[in-house]
């Protein structure tokens, strides 16, 4: 009943470079295009936004990408994270399955987050910024931003959605902790900000919004940079420490999944998670099924359309490649404010498009079922957003059970829940409700999508 | 800037014993009475509320106690916890001191406190407890208690004092994640807590009377027992995992403390700590310097009287010897919760009157100053309770500066600060007040000690 199975890697195993899985792939990405030209926009159009190192991450295609020390350094604060068999969820389940999770909750903000803030963190350092901006939904990655840039004594301002500002004061409260200004947004400090609230005075605010008041105050500031926590492919790329440790903790295990789940919200975590596992099949190794969660109520990838579209509500960004649901398209409310994001990392839409990874959506009161089961079980009470990928680990391990399969399911259990457990009080309460989205917005959102040759 | 040292022992290293310092200390503890006769009391009489395994450890001089292969299998979920030099801290201080602390925030929970609720929720099952009764203040306890029981399948009944049940929602929805049962105290459910509500029908609650709550409860149910996440001397002897890591890390450190740092609630953490390395002195080994940092507000080492009194509130428990503000005693307000008891662990006690650790007493506002240092410097945001450990390593290390001594420091960060952010909140708001107990009332309580022969 009681043991607990723990794969362990020593403080060397941290690896040493990042897997960039577009050296593998059999397609580039398609390219990202300057908005006004709809031409490819090139390094120098993002130099104001990111400092240039990064910006050679995002376009490169060499397969390993060396982790700068420093970096090494800080990661090994909770690094090399560890690697579970559930052994009581499984038995609890009565599956043959084996259920293996990694677990991120270990990092000092509770999520796999700062393993991209501490990279970004130092490259900014190194191109001599002072300032970063950036957006945060329900402040997990605010708060890992934070962390990072005060190792580094670099200032930073987030842009919080003004819904979970108010209503989240604790991860107001954590940023500050780390020395970062958080900002509600809309915000009158910005043109963007100012620009909803002339039209909507008491706009609660998107993600969508919030990106365009960071970008903009990182462009017209020299010293400044902004900062994104998941969508583009240097913050997958830092993710990638995930998976290689997770790849050599099965070998320790002495077992290789049949399935990887992740949930997908951005898409950091979960290709973090599963690129490496990919990259080894498509150089000729294991195949390995995958499968990305996300939440029914903003289902980019089971119901968006693969096109070309803006990052941001106030169209700042270059236009990119993915699967979206229009930049336009607001979410109805639901927890995992983690995967309220209109679009999917073009890097995760291409996978889906080369049918290397399939998709699905659950509803919130499922996951949080699924949630509390391995609350139960496995002793660590997850992040809503994880909840979907444990949703989605339980459902292959009943499918299991049904046929009488031993398989392996390995999940990505990307952070504990200490800081959502308003959205647990509500589930026991009974007081979750499982909202669609409107079928008429979403038509329109996509219908609004911008025109471009893609 | 960015270095890391962290020092990590294998799983195979987690200790294989609790230590228990009363095999080594000169004189033996003062007995316990029994508040009736005044005569001590015997294991028969602590029969109803604790599995007769705890009852023998709490009574127990033998040096090493074996942890059962069960517990230690739990333990491996998040121990060996990691130990930290604090070179950014110290390099932000500009101090010659070496400053280390062990981080016990890595567990499902949070802190140091499943330590102990594993160890307690296997001699229950072992006994064939079925539902265990048990209090708690902020929520730190109950929260690790219903951790540890949810996984030997043992129901948990939590009576929360109401003011942290209505101001922490939080905690009481992460306690019924793992599926214990959250009710406020004082409650209708028992005479103790009708008692109270009869004379004080808005009475917020306190430890005192939740205790006696929950102890009436197992006194009178067969199936029932009573658990304590601090005070006595076997919740003491599981912490001691804490204090023979630390040894083991100190000596992969190649360092020795001059000086050892503990907040003091009940004294748990604070003994769990320390007890191994004053064991070594006690045995002829190097001698340490430590120092009890307990809160102003409450200052049960500094300010009480060491003398016979109740555990609780409503006078159900056996007369123990300790540090104490007399049961009466309501200190005024302040954060953390955790360190507001009226008494303290009568080893703890021991131990200062042995002349064997020294105590301090500082106010919140100076201990959160602490803390955001902290986090700013080490990237982890602390527990309110530790925060009194952290000022108290700073003032050491502020003196190593001012006598340009290199000595070596070492604290317990026993939590991380997740559920108590409102507190930094109320911090960054200028919200917080170091109010001060009234002399006159602490007078009062210490007038009603009840008078027995020492």
């Amino acid at each position: 009943m009681s043991d607990t199975v723990k794969y362990v890697l020593s403080e060397d195993r941290i690896p040493r470079s990042w897997y960039n899985i577009l050296a593998d792939l059999p397609e580039p990405l398609p390219p990202v295009l300057h908005p006004g030209t709809g031409q490819p926009i090139g390094p120098d159009d993002l130099a104001p936004l990111f400092p240039m190192a990064l910006i050679g991450q995002e376009v490169s295609t060499e397969r390993e990408i060396e982790i700068p020390e420093p970096v090494r350094q800080i990661y090994r604060q909770w690094r090399p994270s560890p690697l579970y068999r559930a052994r009581r969820l499984e038995a609890d389940l009565d599956t043959p399955a084996k259920i293996y999770y990694k677990y991120e909750g270990v990092s000092p903000a509770g999520s796999h987050k700062p393993n991209t803030a501490v990279a970004q963190a130092f490259y900014n350092k190194d191109a001599g910024t002072k300032r970063i901006t950036t957006e945060t939904g329900a402040g997990q990655w605010g708060s890992s931003l934070a962390y990072a840039a005060c190792l580094f004594g670099i200032d930073v301002d987030v842009y919080m959605v003004r819904v979970s500002f108010e209503q989240k004061p604790y991860r107001k409260a954590m940023m500050e902790s780390y020395g970062a200004r958080c900002v509600a947004s809309p915000s009158t400090e910005t043109q963007a900000g100012r620009a909803v609230l002339e039209e909507h005075p008491d706009s609660t605010g998107s993600l969508g919004i919030a990106i365009s008041e960071a970008v903009e105050v990182a462009a017209q500031n020299e010293d400044t940079k902004y900062s994104l926590g998941s969508v583009l492919n240097h913050v997958l790329l830092h993710q990638t420490v995930v998976g290689q440790e997770a790849l050599e903790q099965m070998h320790m295990a002495g077992n290789y999944p049949d399935i990887l789940v992740g949930c997908t919200g951005g898409g950091s975590n979960f290709a973090g998670m599963v690129n490496p596992f990919l990259g080894r099949q498509l150089r000729g190794g294991p195949k390995v099924r995958v499968i990305a969660v996300e939440p029914a109520a903003c289902p980019s990838l089971t119901r968006g359309k693969y096109a070309y579209d803006f990052g941001d509500t106030g169209h700042l960004t270059p236009l990119v490649k993915m699967h979206t649901l229009g930049s336009t398209f607001v979410p109805p409310g639901f927890h995992a404010g983690g995967l309220r994001y209109h679009g999917m990392a073009p890097l995760v839409s291409h996978l889906h498009q080369l049918d290397l990874i399939e998709a699905r959506a659950y509803h919130q009161k499922e996951c949080f079922a699924a949630g509390v089961q391995f609350a139960r079980t496995e002793g660590i009470v997850p992040a809503p957003e994880a909840t979907h990928a444990i949703k989605g680990a339980i459902d292959e391990a009943m499918k299991c059970r049904a046929a009488g399969a031993g398989r392996t399911i390995l999940f990505n259990m990307c952070g504990h829940g200490h800081f959502d457990m308003q959205a647990y009080s509500d589930y026991f309460a009974d007081n979750l409700t499982d909202q669609a989205y409107d079928e008429g917005e979403l038509a329109m959102a996509l219908a609004g999508l911008p025109s471009v040759a893609a």
